[in-house]
């Protein structure tokens, strides 16, 4: 969390090779409204979970100055300096219901200087279509698994794939889908060795834990600890 | 429930086409015991959740008049008739440890006289058992697909098939399986269309179930209503 | 999931008997808007969950095309063709409160093509309005009980008839409800046998899994596996 | 709670119409020891959840000086007096696998001096058997209804009796059974009005509401308020 | 439930003593248009959860008919015959939040006829009041207890009267009061015995198990069975 | 936690007034055992849920050297040098059930050298105990409640006492007290306002905090920050 | 609860130390305006969870009499009478998602006449902002750290800190945080011992606990039992 | 799963990279023994959740011929090929309760031949600790996390350290551990970027993620996908 009158934890990227962002849900609208302002001159910051009735209601300047897109609510102004064209990701998800999250994962991606492919519709009750993609899915260094309801997508991509995969359960579905938390436990408990989660629709976090892979492989990654 | 001291719903049967089962879970030894000797003269009658550590107590006797089965933990000392061959129902598994509740559903129908076939090890991490199994499990009338943990077999393979598929979530695994409850949810979500549900380890459930419909099937069968 | 810009799942109907549908509910209003327009003209579809406050927004000639029903919330250009008339289904509610889902069920299978008698109001509080209705019920072959609450409908039918029962529970209730999920684990621990639950106010899962029922029933049937 | 080292409530049957009773389970065995060999001499105590393993190592003359019964686990040296015979309740349960807690709430209430009746194997998946008891079980003042798995007797009872009705859900059941909170729901949530309920498993509990029922009966209760 | 195009369980009151009355939430504006309407001119009827904003939109006559009270949220236009004046009832509430419920209570047994006392403000942190109120509140046949939070007013109240104990948890609290399921929770636990629980917020309810023991005292009661 | 092959967190005391302690539950028996062997050499340390069956099997030195408590499962060699006698804390329990809990808090506050009093069987269906000790209490300067159930004795008290309030929830009870989280909501959710809780049966912790309020007190503690 | 139509518990402060206050949150916009207007003249309360929208809606006579603050609702005329100076107290919150509670925190202890420091910004994930601010917060008597999501900022200060610590969970974060029952969970468990916890969001409830602390610590504290 | 008689997925580490392993809990002895022996000849395998009472069973050939380890109970006869001694991981846990899970972890690594680091007893209680071995932990590629109760050790970690994390929940604790579901909670509620987690315990499975980020970094990997 970071803002004017706010402590920001500016050594963060020193530190961990993650630049803070701000969350923007729950912020007073006067708090959101001076940040805006404040960073649309000073340079790439990522706001998730911007509402478009809130973005809607900023000065023409600031709408002007922002890329944002309504369907993952996120903004920045310039991304970070892009990274080695090889350190890719992949972004699956089971159905539309998912983009909000998905494309979460895939703006945080771009904005962090890393290539990403969103493949979209793929979900289990017609499995050709993860048959038909596993090729280029494969092609990516690192898989981000977006899904729903019972979430099987993460356990069958899991059993095909050698990547590493970070799944991201959403809150589609209702009845005892209960906010995702059906997602998640399914996700938890797949019987596809290595598949690593977080919290419900939280494609920043996806994007982030994919980042510090990438990180990983890339020789020229400023941020090294100890 | 029934027995001798025991208000037996003896018209069952004829009311809905399924006789009555002696659930032995948490009976008192001395009525199992009781109405396994009484049984074991009277005709044909199913014992469900009849641990070994119960059954290896009983009297000579009463050992070899029945049919018994650890593995599922059901007795009876004779099926009921056959029923037509072509009334046929699948019990798809996912792994080993779902064999108790399986092998349930299989003994049940059995003893119900119908024809079953028993396939196990289907998980989803390695998808062409089951793509292997498909034309084999397509050849019966009704599936029952029994699984634990992420329980994608159910979603898979309710994208594969026109059966009417039963599912039956398992107890199998720890931590977030909450003893099946999220093999249970990931079912009741699945994303393929027409899949139904029973209570967790409930093999006996899903084989009534498969009984009610296979009865359809059969203009021989007696109990008609109405 | 289905759309212009979405992959569909064309060969589901081949592969399990049962056409895709659109889920409405969470998709963007521009989303359905082209999908409403796009398949006034195609053909046969479904849409389930589509809320009356969305469809009044559509353009006139959407409008006319569509036979929208506000308390299922269920529309359709026409319906495939009608099947063989002894292929019925009977969805019982237990009260008027569980329309929505109880006419989800019913339009879902008069949409396939499947004749269906609706018949509400037989809460066991007053068992008389069920003894009345009981042989009406059982001249269906599959049947679908709907009920919220303490669902106690689905055991006490499950007792009296034969056929196979597929059980809707409905987040009709407060408190202890817990948006039904209590009236589902009465429906999963019912005393009867051979009961087989959807998950919660899912109309159109029970009229699909009727459907899979009836297609076997079918020797014209189109979908037939391996 | 009581004890010799334990500061009595000695006055709680003036203030409220019921004795103190012990609740057994967790206590100490030699704190249990003294209780029983103590009351064994000083009149009438009810004692609950007496596990038979721990009776058993009573000495012989408390073993001699208790009625003790194994199925209920509940011990009493002699019974309160009795009251007008006109003061009867009815206990009607599910099946046997309800014993434990049926029979506590009878014992309970023939301890507390008031005519029981109990009436077992009532399950609705064969409601006749209820039918044929309805007219004897109107025939109480007070009607306790002891049921576990989806505790429906509750709903169709209340449906067919004017008598107050004090539900009892029982443990009985597994996987979404929950240890009774299932059962327990269901008679919350019962569609026939004026059910009260008690805690899972609680006879006891159940057994001294209908005495507070019973006392308002009695011309002749000593309790008498303010 | 019932309307003119609904299925009357018109026997129900001879039957168990307590007529059928319209649960108002859910049901669509104009079937609780023509209810209102209909039962304007035909007699006692007891209309529960009708907010005030649907009441609000109803026509003069309506509104002039019947008398309604929005803290209940109930309305009737007349009451039932005034029941002998010894057989009353004390609700008994924590706070002024509880009042919704608490009101809902003395509504409901106001309408059936009986006699009673809403006593407010007597929650324990102040113990004075409630023991101030004490003699009133046992000056009656029944206590109805309505309370939110940690509901301890239930559990000493119940150990201070000898009284049948209705105890309503309300949905008061936040955090983890989780809609009343703790309140829910204590009074099922309650230390004192023979305390007795319907769902949560379930004033009417309570009156309706109030109104059952009440008739059991009234040897003028109608409903007699059997 | 520590051990001779553990990294010790050996300033704890000085940095916050607290020392380290044994947790020896899920420990295994040879970490114990050297554990124990070697303080009852070095000096005062204190082992909490040392089980009764652990204990037994340590050799006779061990034995000997320690204050070892089965009811509380406590053990120390020695406690810590006394604290200024006005320093004390009261520890007051609903019932004899709760008392491996109540002891574990009083042994832990006598181990770290402040006077205590444990005041039991103070359960509020009994009123007039907990009016007859509340002058005694309120001598101390810090109260620390233990309840299980609906954990209604916190709530009174908390109406009753100006001293600051720990409140310890038991896992005592069966059904919905679900391992004493229903007591943990009754505590959190009090009337009465200013009261602390902490984990379920954690004695351990409510001494602890009781012993950070009364080193405040004492000018003479040697814990002191910054 | 109070009010003008209301029973006061006006002896509160004499015998507990703290007065009434009034939980606005639920009340009626009537029963709301008359106590603002009655205690404009009458003298110092407290008004905690009154919404800005609420309070708006107030004549220009009570929004001017008050102090209100939109961020923590809260509202009073005048603080009660400064105590001593040394009886601080320090609020230390994670990020400003979590103001809300922290300052309703910090504006009862100033109602209350307790000085107080609000130290925000704190979160655990740039640990140097916490390292930065330990002398300044061990320079209080009392901690209240308010803290959602993981509310690892706890355990983390109650390693660093001797103060008697009371934790308040917050509402904040998404998915599995569950409205606060994990941060909730997470404060209970913490691994610092001492640590007590509040209802999640109840900062009203942290204030009036660190209020029973600080009265310990002054002998000029007027409420004194017994 | 794998044995004599069940299907191999021996194709997998050609699909995934990461070979099956046995999953031994809830295996029958007959089947364990089988596979044991039969791998004790066969080549590496890897057993896990493989209980030390199951072990101590076998036939010596099979206890000489296992490199068994009963805290983690992992066996294997022999590791599979050293990997490149850069791809190294660190596990980190909180106390010496998180052993099996700790272990499970860092066995699993080694079996698939990876150099591992345990560092154990690294709780933020005593932040000191973890500060200590920042720079030893930084030196690794990928980081597991192992903590029960709080899960604090995850967020501050991850706040210190650019490297991948994997958390790992374990079941430590009592009271609202809840069987480690609220250690598992935090960990995904982090308030630092990019950590993953894994079910309650699975120390397995966070290896087998290490191992896919591992996988990346080596040129020389043979699973390569399409």
């Amino acid at each position: 969390m970071m803002g004017k009158g706010v402590l920001f934890d500016h050594a963060r990227r020193e530190r961990i090779g993650l630049p803070e962002a701000v969350f923007s849900e729950g912020k007073p609208f006067i708090v959101l409204k001076e940040l805006l302002e404040d960073f649309s001159q000073k340079g790439p910051i990522l706001f998730t979970r911007l509402a478009p009735e809130i973005f809607s209601q900023m000065s023409p300047q600031v709408k002007e100055a922002y890329d944002y897109d309504p369907v993952s609510q996120t903004a920045f102004v310039s991304t970070l300096p892009a990274r080695d064209k090889s350190l890719t990701a992949a972004v699956v998800s089971a159905g539309s219901a998912d983009s909000r999250v998905a494309r979460e994962a895939s703006r945080t991606l771009t904005y962090l200087g890393f290539p990403v492919s969103l493949i979209e519709d793929s979900g289990v009750a017609g499995l050709w279509r993860l048959s038909d993609a596993l090729e280029r899915i494969n092609a990516h260094k690192v898989i981000i698994v977006v899904a729903g309801l019972d979430a099987a997508l993460a356990s069958v991509l899991g059993g095909l794939t050698p990547r590493p995969i970070i799944a991201v359960p959403t809150s589609v579905g209702y009845g005892v889908a209960r906010g995702g938390r059906s997602a998640l436990a399914s996700m938890l408990l797949s019987c596809s060795p290595g598949i690593t989660v977080t919290n419900i629709d939280n494609g920043y976090g996806a994007a982030t834990a994919a980042a510090r892979i990438l990180n990983l492989l890339d020789s020229k990654t400023p941020p090294e600890a100890g």
